[in-house]
Protein backbone atom coordinates (compact mmCIF):
# COMPACT_ATOMS: atom_id res chain seq x y z
CA UNK A 1 0.00 0.00 0.00
CA UNK A 2 1.23 3.68 -1.09
CA UNK A 3 2.03 5.57 1.87
CA UNK A 4 -0.92 8.36 2.04
CA UNK A 5 -0.12 9.71 5.39
CA UNK A 6 1.95 12.11 3.41
CA UNK A 7 1.64 15.71 5.49
CA UNK A 8 0.37 18.90 3.54
CA UNK A 9 3.75 20.95 2.50
CA UNK A 10 3.92 24.27 3.57
CA UNK A 11 5.44 26.21 0.80
CA UNK A 12 6.64 29.57 0.01
CA UNK A 13 7.70 32.00 -2.78
CA UNK A 14 11.00 34.34 -2.67
CA UNK A 15 10.90 37.29 -4.51
CA UNK A 16 14.29 39.36 -5.16
CA UNK A 17 13.01 42.38 -6.35
CA UNK A 18 16.53 45.00 -7.48
CA UNK A 19 18.47 45.62 -10.78
CA UNK A 20 21.66 45.23 -8.96
CA UNK A 21 21.26 41.82 -8.81
CA UNK A 22 20.10 41.38 -12.20
CA UNK A 23 22.53 43.51 -13.26
CA UNK A 24 25.26 41.31 -11.81
CA UNK A 25 26.65 43.70 -9.71
CA UNK A 26 25.37 42.32 -6.67
CA UNK A 27 25.64 38.69 -5.84
CA UNK A 28 22.53 37.97 -3.83
CA UNK A 29 22.77 35.85 -0.43
CA UNK A 30 19.30 36.41 0.69
CA UNK A 31 17.87 33.47 -1.03
CA UNK A 32 19.55 30.92 0.76
CA UNK A 33 19.50 32.72 4.09
CA UNK A 34 16.12 32.89 3.91
CA UNK A 35 15.69 29.57 2.69
CA UNK A 36 17.68 28.01 5.09
CA UNK A 37 15.73 29.42 7.89
CA UNK A 38 12.42 28.43 5.96
CA UNK A 39 13.95 24.99 5.99
CA UNK A 40 14.19 24.88 9.71
CA UNK A 41 10.27 25.68 10.39
CA UNK A 42 9.30 23.03 7.53
CA UNK A 43 8.39 26.05 5.18
CA UNK A 44 9.58 24.61 1.55
CA UNK A 45 10.66 27.13 -0.82
CA UNK A 46 9.25 26.22 -4.26
CA UNK A 47 10.06 29.03 -6.13
CA UNK A 48 12.38 32.40 -6.32
CA UNK A 49 12.24 34.90 -8.92
CA UNK A 50 14.32 37.87 -9.13
CA UNK A 51 12.33 41.13 -10.66
CA UNK A 52 13.54 44.94 -11.47
CA UNK A 53 12.22 47.46 -9.99
CA UNK A 54 9.56 47.94 -11.75
CA UNK A 55 6.07 48.51 -10.64
CA UNK A 56 3.53 47.15 -12.74
CA UNK A 57 6.34 43.73 -13.05
CA UNK A 58 6.27 44.06 -8.88
CA UNK A 59 2.69 43.94 -8.63
CA UNK A 60 1.92 40.98 -11.41
CA UNK A 61 4.68 38.69 -9.50
CA UNK A 62 3.12 39.09 -5.85
CA UNK A 63 0.00 38.74 -6.98
CA UNK A 64 0.27 35.75 -8.58
CA UNK A 65 2.68 34.03 -6.23
CA UNK A 66 0.77 34.85 -3.11
CA UNK A 67 -2.32 32.93 -4.66
CA UNK A 68 -0.50 29.76 -5.20
CA UNK A 69 2.04 29.33 -2.28
CA UNK A 70 1.03 29.96 1.60
CA UNK A 71 4.04 32.82 2.11
CA UNK A 72 5.63 34.46 -0.38
CA UNK A 73 8.77 36.53 1.48
CA UNK A 74 10.38 40.04 -0.62
CA UNK A 75 13.62 41.37 -0.34
CA UNK A 76 14.84 44.90 -1.22
CA UNK A 77 13.38 48.02 -2.45
CA UNK A 78 12.09 49.73 0.79
CA UNK A 79 14.28 51.85 1.68
CA UNK A 80 14.54 55.55 1.60
CA UNK A 81 15.84 56.30 -2.31
CA UNK A 82 13.58 57.01 -5.58
CA UNK A 83 13.87 53.04 -6.69
CA UNK A 84 12.77 52.02 -3.51
CA UNK A 85 8.94 50.78 -4.72
CA UNK A 86 8.35 47.97 -2.90
CA UNK A 87 5.92 49.48 -0.74
CA UNK A 88 3.81 51.48 -3.12
CA UNK A 89 3.61 48.44 -5.22
CA UNK A 90 2.39 46.24 -3.02
CA UNK A 91 -0.07 48.42 -1.66
CA UNK A 92 -1.36 48.30 -5.41
CA UNK A 93 -1.15 44.52 -5.07
CA UNK A 94 -3.41 44.68 -2.57
CA UNK A 95 -5.17 47.55 -3.57
CA UNK A 96 -4.63 49.13 -0.15
CA UNK A 97 -4.04 52.63 0.67
CA UNK A 98 -0.01 53.44 0.38
CA UNK A 99 -0.15 55.71 4.02
CA UNK A 100 1.99 56.91 6.34
CA UNK A 101 1.77 54.51 8.79
CA UNK A 102 1.27 55.92 12.50
CA UNK A 103 3.57 52.76 14.33
CA UNK A 104 6.48 52.95 11.75
CA UNK A 105 6.40 56.44 12.56
CA UNK A 106 6.61 56.72 16.43
CA UNK A 107 9.23 53.80 16.14
CA UNK A 108 11.51 55.82 13.49
CA UNK A 109 10.99 59.07 15.28
CA UNK A 110 12.12 57.43 18.70
CA UNK A 111 15.13 56.16 16.96
CA UNK A 112 16.52 59.06 15.53
CA UNK A 113 17.82 61.78 17.20
CA UNK A 114 15.81 64.78 17.30
CA UNK A 115 16.12 66.97 13.25
CA UNK A 116 17.32 63.65 12.02
CA UNK A 117 13.99 62.27 10.72
CA UNK A 118 13.95 63.88 7.56
CA UNK A 119 12.25 63.74 4.49
CA UNK A 120 14.13 60.44 3.23
CA UNK A 121 13.64 58.49 6.37
CA UNK A 122 9.68 59.46 6.39
CA UNK A 123 9.40 58.11 2.85
CA UNK A 124 10.23 54.95 4.81
CA UNK A 125 6.85 54.69 7.51
CA UNK A 126 5.00 54.85 4.26
CA UNK A 127 2.83 51.57 4.02
CA UNK A 128 -0.15 49.82 2.65
CA UNK A 129 -2.55 50.71 4.70
CA UNK A 130 -3.21 48.29 7.78
CA UNK A 131 0.26 46.63 7.25
CA UNK A 132 1.49 44.50 10.32
CA UNK A 133 5.43 45.70 11.01
CA UNK A 134 8.44 43.37 11.00
CA UNK A 135 10.77 44.70 13.82
CA UNK A 136 14.33 45.60 12.60
CA UNK A 137 16.56 45.81 15.09
CA UNK A 138 19.50 46.71 13.28
CA UNK A 139 18.65 50.04 11.92
CA UNK A 140 15.45 50.64 12.66
CA UNK A 141 13.23 50.75 9.78
CA UNK A 142 10.23 48.02 10.16
CA UNK A 143 9.67 46.07 7.52
CA UNK A 144 6.00 44.63 6.96
CA UNK A 145 3.63 41.96 6.15
CA UNK A 146 0.23 42.06 4.21
CA UNK A 147 -1.94 38.87 4.29
CA UNK A 148 0.78 35.96 3.29
CA UNK A 149 3.68 38.91 1.72
CA UNK A 150 6.00 39.61 4.15
CA UNK A 151 8.25 42.27 2.80
CA UNK A 152 12.10 42.89 4.07
CA UNK A 153 15.11 44.68 2.86
CA UNK A 154 17.37 44.12 0.66
CA UNK A 155 20.82 44.41 2.84
CA UNK A 156 21.86 41.16 4.19
CA UNK A 157 22.85 41.84 7.55
CA UNK A 158 19.83 43.70 8.40
CA UNK A 159 17.31 41.41 6.63
CA UNK A 160 19.18 37.91 8.80
CA UNK A 161 18.51 40.44 11.88
CA UNK A 162 14.81 40.46 11.19
CA UNK A 163 13.73 36.89 10.64
CA UNK A 164 13.96 35.79 13.99
CA UNK A 165 10.76 38.21 14.90
CA UNK A 166 9.08 36.54 12.06
CA UNK A 167 8.94 33.13 13.58
CA UNK A 168 5.66 33.32 15.60
CA UNK A 169 3.98 35.12 12.04
CA UNK A 170 5.20 32.12 10.00
CA UNK A 171 3.40 28.43 10.54
CA UNK A 172 5.19 25.59 9.04
CA UNK A 173 4.95 22.01 8.94
CA UNK A 174 7.46 19.64 9.78
CA UNK A 175 10.96 20.36 9.35
CA UNK A 176 13.05 19.76 6.42
CA UNK A 177 15.64 17.00 7.39
CA UNK A 178 18.26 16.28 5.34
CA UNK A 179 21.30 13.49 5.54
CA UNK A 180 24.74 14.29 2.96
CA UNK A 181 27.31 11.88 2.43
CA UNK A 182 29.96 12.47 0.31
CA UNK A 183 32.02 10.21 -1.83
CA UNK A 184 35.54 10.39 -3.74
CA UNK A 185 34.07 9.32 -6.89
CA UNK A 186 32.69 10.93 -9.38
CA UNK A 187 28.08 11.02 -10.48
CA UNK A 188 28.50 8.43 -13.41
CA UNK A 189 29.91 5.40 -10.85
CA UNK A 190 27.07 5.80 -8.93
CA UNK A 191 24.07 6.93 -11.20
CA UNK A 192 22.47 3.64 -11.67
CA UNK A 193 22.98 2.52 -7.97
CA UNK A 194 21.62 5.93 -6.88
CA UNK A 195 18.85 5.88 -9.33
CA UNK A 196 17.60 2.63 -8.14
CA UNK A 197 17.66 3.74 -4.48
CA UNK A 198 15.45 6.92 -5.57
CA UNK A 199 13.00 4.74 -7.41
CA UNK A 200 12.57 2.27 -4.19
CA UNK A 201 11.76 5.53 -2.16
CA UNK A 202 10.05 7.58 -4.03
CA UNK A 203 8.89 9.89 -1.28
CA UNK A 204 12.19 11.17 -0.46
CA UNK A 205 14.15 13.67 -2.08
CA UNK A 206 17.90 12.23 -3.42
CA UNK A 207 20.32 14.76 -4.91
CA UNK A 208 23.36 14.08 -6.20
CA UNK A 209 26.23 17.36 -6.41
CA UNK A 210 29.69 16.93 -7.37
CA UNK A 211 32.33 19.18 -6.06
CA UNK A 212 35.31 20.17 -5.73
CA UNK A 213 37.81 19.88 -2.80
CA UNK A 214 41.44 19.98 -2.13
CA UNK A 215 42.28 19.10 -6.12
CA UNK A 216 40.07 16.42 -6.05
CA UNK A 217 36.33 15.46 -7.47
CA UNK A 218 33.78 13.78 -5.07
CA UNK A 219 29.90 13.87 -4.97
CA UNK A 220 27.58 14.66 -2.54
CA UNK A 221 24.45 12.94 -1.88
CA UNK A 222 21.64 14.61 -0.25
CA UNK A 223 18.54 12.66 1.01
CA UNK A 224 15.78 14.61 2.02
CA UNK A 225 12.17 14.08 3.38
CA UNK A 226 10.75 15.02 6.93
CA UNK A 227 10.50 11.73 8.26
CA UNK A 228 13.99 10.89 9.63
CA UNK A 229 13.74 6.69 9.35
CA UNK A 230 12.94 7.16 5.76
CA UNK A 231 16.38 9.00 5.94
CA UNK A 232 17.97 6.28 7.78
CA UNK A 233 16.29 3.27 5.52
CA UNK A 234 17.94 5.83 2.14
CA UNK A 235 21.20 6.19 3.83
CA UNK A 236 21.78 2.38 4.84
CA UNK A 237 20.71 1.53 1.34
CA UNK A 238 23.28 4.31 -0.70
CA UNK A 239 25.78 3.11 2.08
CA UNK A 240 25.30 -0.84 0.66
CA UNK A 241 25.99 -0.21 -2.59
CA UNK A 242 29.14 2.18 -1.92
CA UNK A 243 30.68 -0.83 0.39
CA UNK A 244 30.19 -2.84 -2.96
CA UNK A 245 31.86 -1.06 -4.73
CA UNK A 246 34.87 -0.03 -2.44
CA UNK A 247 33.99 3.90 -2.60
CA UNK A 248 35.42 5.91 -0.15
CA UNK A 249 32.92 8.05 2.42
CA UNK A 250 34.93 11.59 3.18
CA UNK A 251 33.94 14.93 5.36
CA UNK A 252 32.92 17.70 3.92
CA UNK B 1 11.83 66.48 -27.80
CA UNK B 2 12.14 63.02 -26.16
CA UNK B 3 14.96 61.21 -27.46
CA UNK B 4 13.74 58.45 -29.30
CA UNK B 5 16.44 56.66 -30.75
CA UNK B 6 16.41 54.38 -27.98
CA UNK B 7 17.39 51.40 -29.40
CA UNK B 8 15.82 48.08 -29.51
CA UNK B 9 16.78 46.33 -25.70
CA UNK B 10 17.68 42.39 -26.39
CA UNK B 11 16.95 40.71 -23.63
CA UNK B 12 17.19 37.57 -21.44
CA UNK B 13 15.76 35.57 -18.55
CA UNK B 14 18.18 33.21 -16.73
CA UNK B 15 16.44 29.83 -15.36
CA UNK B 16 18.63 28.35 -12.51
CA UNK B 17 17.26 24.47 -12.06
CA UNK B 18 18.08 22.69 -8.62
CA UNK B 19 16.16 21.66 -5.37
CA UNK B 20 19.70 22.06 -4.07
CA UNK B 21 19.63 26.19 -4.63
CA UNK B 22 15.72 26.28 -3.15
CA UNK B 23 16.88 24.39 0.20
CA UNK B 24 19.44 26.57 1.22
CA UNK B 25 22.20 24.19 0.55
CA UNK B 26 23.89 25.60 -1.86
CA UNK B 27 25.03 29.08 -3.06
CA UNK B 28 24.02 29.88 -6.70
CA UNK B 29 26.43 32.33 -8.37
CA UNK B 30 25.83 30.79 -11.60
CA UNK B 31 23.25 34.17 -12.21
CA UNK B 32 26.25 36.58 -11.14
CA UNK B 33 28.11 35.39 -13.88
CA UNK B 34 26.02 35.00 -16.02
CA UNK B 35 24.28 38.38 -15.91
CA UNK B 36 27.76 40.14 -16.08
CA UNK B 37 29.21 38.13 -18.98
CA UNK B 38 25.61 39.06 -21.05
CA UNK B 39 25.95 42.97 -19.88
CA UNK B 40 29.32 43.04 -21.37
CA UNK B 41 27.91 41.85 -24.60
CA UNK B 42 24.50 43.83 -24.74
CA UNK B 43 21.80 41.41 -23.56
CA UNK B 44 19.69 42.75 -20.61
CA UNK B 45 19.08 39.69 -18.09
CA UNK B 46 15.18 41.19 -17.29
CA UNK B 47 14.36 38.29 -14.80
CA UNK B 48 15.55 34.71 -13.29
CA UNK B 49 13.86 32.34 -11.57
CA UNK B 50 14.96 29.08 -9.47
CA UNK B 51 12.57 26.05 -9.72
CA UNK B 52 12.86 22.40 -8.77
CA UNK B 53 13.93 19.50 -10.35
CA UNK B 54 10.53 18.68 -11.94
CA UNK B 55 9.51 17.74 -14.86
CA UNK B 56 6.44 19.45 -15.77
CA UNK B 57 7.72 23.40 -13.86
CA UNK B 58 10.58 23.05 -16.05
CA UNK B 59 8.39 22.70 -19.11
CA UNK B 60 5.91 25.34 -18.56
CA UNK B 61 8.99 27.33 -17.23
CA UNK B 62 10.94 27.05 -20.28
CA UNK B 63 7.91 27.45 -22.64
CA UNK B 64 6.55 31.00 -20.80
CA UNK B 65 10.63 32.66 -20.84
CA UNK B 66 11.21 31.51 -24.19
CA UNK B 67 8.70 33.06 -25.41
CA UNK B 68 8.95 36.49 -24.07
CA UNK B 69 12.66 36.29 -23.93
CA UNK B 70 15.12 36.72 -26.81
CA UNK B 71 17.62 34.28 -24.86
CA UNK B 72 17.02 31.99 -22.07
CA UNK B 73 19.49 29.98 -20.37
CA UNK B 74 19.06 27.50 -18.15
CA UNK B 75 21.61 26.23 -15.69
CA UNK B 76 21.93 23.02 -13.81
CA UNK B 77 20.29 19.11 -14.08
CA UNK B 78 22.41 18.32 -17.30
CA UNK B 79 25.01 15.69 -15.78
CA UNK B 80 24.95 11.83 -15.36
CA UNK B 81 22.53 11.34 -12.35
CA UNK B 82 19.24 10.43 -11.58
CA UNK B 83 18.08 13.96 -10.86
CA UNK B 84 19.56 15.66 -14.01
CA UNK B 85 16.51 15.50 -16.10
CA UNK B 86 16.94 18.94 -17.47
CA UNK B 87 17.49 17.59 -21.48
CA UNK B 88 14.54 15.36 -21.71
CA UNK B 89 12.63 18.24 -19.90
CA UNK B 90 13.97 20.93 -23.00
CA UNK B 91 12.82 17.93 -25.78
CA UNK B 92 9.51 17.47 -24.39
CA UNK B 93 9.08 21.59 -24.06
CA UNK B 94 9.96 21.85 -28.34
CA UNK B 95 8.35 18.68 -28.63
CA UNK B 96 11.67 17.01 -29.94
CA UNK B 97 12.81 13.38 -29.75
CA UNK B 98 15.16 12.77 -26.58
CA UNK B 99 17.96 10.71 -28.42
CA UNK B 100 21.84 10.22 -28.53
CA UNK B 101 23.20 13.11 -30.05
CA UNK B 102 26.30 11.30 -32.49
CA UNK B 103 28.69 14.58 -32.11
CA UNK B 104 28.42 14.72 -28.42
CA UNK B 105 28.87 10.62 -28.12
CA UNK B 106 31.97 11.16 -30.53
CA UNK B 107 32.88 14.36 -27.90
CA UNK B 108 32.68 11.94 -24.84
CA UNK B 109 34.22 8.80 -26.33
CA UNK B 110 37.41 10.66 -27.75
CA UNK B 111 37.37 12.30 -23.95
CA UNK B 112 37.55 9.60 -22.12
CA UNK B 113 39.70 6.75 -21.40
CA UNK B 114 38.98 3.09 -23.01
CA UNK B 115 35.83 1.88 -20.58
CA UNK B 116 35.38 4.99 -18.94
CA UNK B 117 32.76 5.79 -21.21
CA UNK B 118 29.91 4.15 -19.03
CA UNK B 119 26.38 3.86 -18.81
CA UNK B 120 26.18 6.93 -16.54
CA UNK B 121 27.78 8.91 -18.84
CA UNK B 122 26.58 8.27 -21.64
CA UNK B 123 23.43 9.66 -20.40
CA UNK B 124 25.02 13.14 -20.76
CA UNK B 125 24.91 12.52 -24.51
CA UNK B 126 21.37 11.71 -24.93
CA UNK B 127 20.06 15.74 -26.16
CA UNK B 128 16.67 17.17 -27.71
CA UNK B 129 16.94 15.96 -31.54
CA UNK B 130 18.89 18.03 -33.50
CA UNK B 131 19.89 20.51 -30.62
CA UNK B 132 23.14 22.74 -31.17
CA UNK B 133 26.40 21.58 -28.93
CA UNK B 134 27.97 24.19 -26.55
CA UNK B 135 31.46 22.75 -26.37
CA UNK B 136 33.07 22.71 -22.43
CA UNK B 137 36.51 22.96 -22.32
CA UNK B 138 36.99 21.95 -18.72
CA UNK B 139 34.87 18.62 -18.23
CA UNK B 140 34.37 17.44 -21.76
CA UNK B 141 30.05 16.76 -21.90
CA UNK B 142 28.44 19.56 -23.99
CA UNK B 143 26.10 21.75 -22.81
CA UNK B 144 23.40 22.82 -26.02
CA UNK B 145 21.30 24.97 -27.32
CA UNK B 146 17.54 24.55 -29.05
CA UNK B 147 16.49 27.89 -30.84
CA UNK B 148 16.83 30.33 -28.32
CA UNK B 149 17.09 28.23 -25.28
CA UNK B 150 20.89 27.79 -23.89
CA UNK B 151 21.26 24.78 -21.21
CA UNK B 152 24.54 25.36 -19.34
CA UNK B 153 25.43 22.89 -15.96
CA UNK B 154 24.60 23.42 -12.70
CA UNK B 155 28.83 23.38 -11.78
CA UNK B 156 29.99 27.50 -11.95
CA UNK B 157 33.94 26.79 -12.73
CA UNK B 158 32.46 24.37 -15.54
CA UNK B 159 29.24 26.84 -16.44
CA UNK B 160 32.47 29.85 -17.06
CA UNK B 161 34.77 27.83 -18.92
CA UNK B 162 32.02 27.68 -21.55
CA UNK B 163 30.23 31.03 -21.99
CA UNK B 164 33.27 31.80 -24.06
CA UNK B 165 32.01 29.83 -26.65
CA UNK B 166 28.86 30.95 -27.06
CA UNK B 167 29.82 34.42 -28.11
CA UNK B 168 29.04 34.11 -31.70
CA UNK B 169 25.73 32.57 -31.08
CA UNK B 170 24.53 35.49 -29.10
CA UNK B 171 23.35 39.01 -30.71
CA UNK B 172 23.52 41.22 -28.25
CA UNK B 173 22.45 45.26 -28.79
CA UNK B 174 24.85 48.10 -27.09
CA UNK B 175 26.33 47.01 -23.58
CA UNK B 176 25.22 48.65 -20.74
CA UNK B 177 27.67 50.93 -19.38
CA UNK B 178 27.71 51.67 -15.72
CA UNK B 179 29.60 54.15 -13.37
CA UNK B 180 29.50 53.67 -9.67
CA UNK B 181 30.07 56.50 -7.13
CA UNK B 182 30.65 55.33 -3.75
CA UNK B 183 29.48 58.23 -0.95
CA UNK B 184 30.46 59.01 2.79
CA UNK B 185 26.90 59.02 3.66
CA UNK B 186 23.57 57.40 4.33
CA UNK B 187 20.54 57.39 1.75
CA UNK B 188 18.26 59.70 3.59
CA UNK B 189 20.56 62.29 2.95
CA UNK B 190 20.52 62.49 -0.77
CA UNK B 191 17.63 60.68 -1.22
CA UNK B 192 15.73 63.71 -2.63
CA UNK B 193 18.47 65.40 -4.75
CA UNK B 194 19.10 62.11 -6.41
CA UNK B 195 15.29 61.74 -7.23
CA UNK B 196 15.17 64.95 -8.64
CA UNK B 197 18.43 63.64 -11.08
CA UNK B 198 16.91 60.74 -11.42
CA UNK B 199 13.44 62.15 -13.23
CA UNK B 200 15.89 64.74 -15.17
CA UNK B 201 16.83 61.69 -16.72
CA UNK B 202 14.74 59.42 -17.24
CA UNK B 203 16.17 57.07 -20.03
CA UNK B 204 19.12 56.60 -17.73
CA UNK B 205 18.80 53.88 -14.46
CA UNK B 206 20.36 55.25 -11.25
CA UNK B 207 20.38 52.95 -8.22
CA UNK B 208 21.15 53.50 -5.03
CA UNK B 209 22.99 51.06 -2.75
CA UNK B 210 23.47 51.20 0.86
CA UNK B 211 27.29 49.42 2.29
CA UNK B 212 28.83 48.99 5.57
CA UNK B 213 33.15 49.03 4.88
CA UNK B 214 35.45 49.25 7.13
CA UNK B 215 32.49 49.42 10.29
CA UNK B 216 31.44 52.74 8.18
CA UNK B 217 27.84 53.17 6.40
CA UNK B 218 28.52 54.47 2.71
CA UNK B 219 26.06 54.74 -0.32
CA UNK B 220 26.91 53.54 -3.95
CA UNK B 221 25.41 55.65 -6.57
CA UNK B 222 25.14 53.58 -9.70
CA UNK B 223 24.45 54.64 -13.35
CA UNK B 224 23.30 52.95 -16.11
CA UNK B 225 22.95 53.65 -19.75
CA UNK B 226 23.87 52.01 -23.22
CA UNK B 227 25.37 55.82 -23.78
CA UNK B 228 28.54 57.10 -21.91
CA UNK B 229 27.31 60.46 -22.67
CA UNK B 230 23.89 60.49 -20.68
CA UNK B 231 26.22 58.86 -17.72
CA UNK B 232 28.38 61.28 -18.12
CA UNK B 233 25.70 64.38 -17.48
CA UNK B 234 23.75 62.46 -14.64
CA UNK B 235 27.27 61.95 -12.74
CA UNK B 236 28.19 65.47 -13.15
CA UNK B 237 24.62 66.22 -11.89
CA UNK B 238 25.07 63.95 -8.94
CA UNK B 239 28.78 65.05 -7.79
CA UNK B 240 26.91 69.10 -8.27
CA UNK B 241 24.85 67.80 -5.40
CA UNK B 242 27.70 66.20 -3.86
CA UNK B 243 29.42 68.86 -3.55
CA UNK B 244 27.00 71.09 -2.47
CA UNK B 245 26.53 68.95 0.56
CA UNK B 246 29.69 68.69 1.69
CA UNK B 247 29.92 64.85 1.45
CA UNK B 248 32.62 62.84 0.97
CA UNK B 249 33.32 60.35 -2.42
CA UNK B 250 35.29 57.27 -1.63
CA UNK B 251 36.93 54.70 -3.17
CA UNK B 252 35.31 51.49 -3.19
Amino acid sequence: MIENKKKEIINAAILIIGNEILSGRTQDTNTRTIALWLNSIGVKVEEVRVIPDIEETIIDTVNHLRKINNYVFTTGGIGPTHDDITAESISKAFKLNYEIHNEAFNILEAYYKPGEFNEGRQKMVWMPKNANLILNPTSGAPGFNVENVFCLPGVPSILKSMLGGLKNKIVGGEPILSHTISLRTVESEIAKSLSKVQNDNQDVEIGSYPFFQAGKLGVSIVIRSENQSKIDNCSSQILGFINEKKIEVVNR
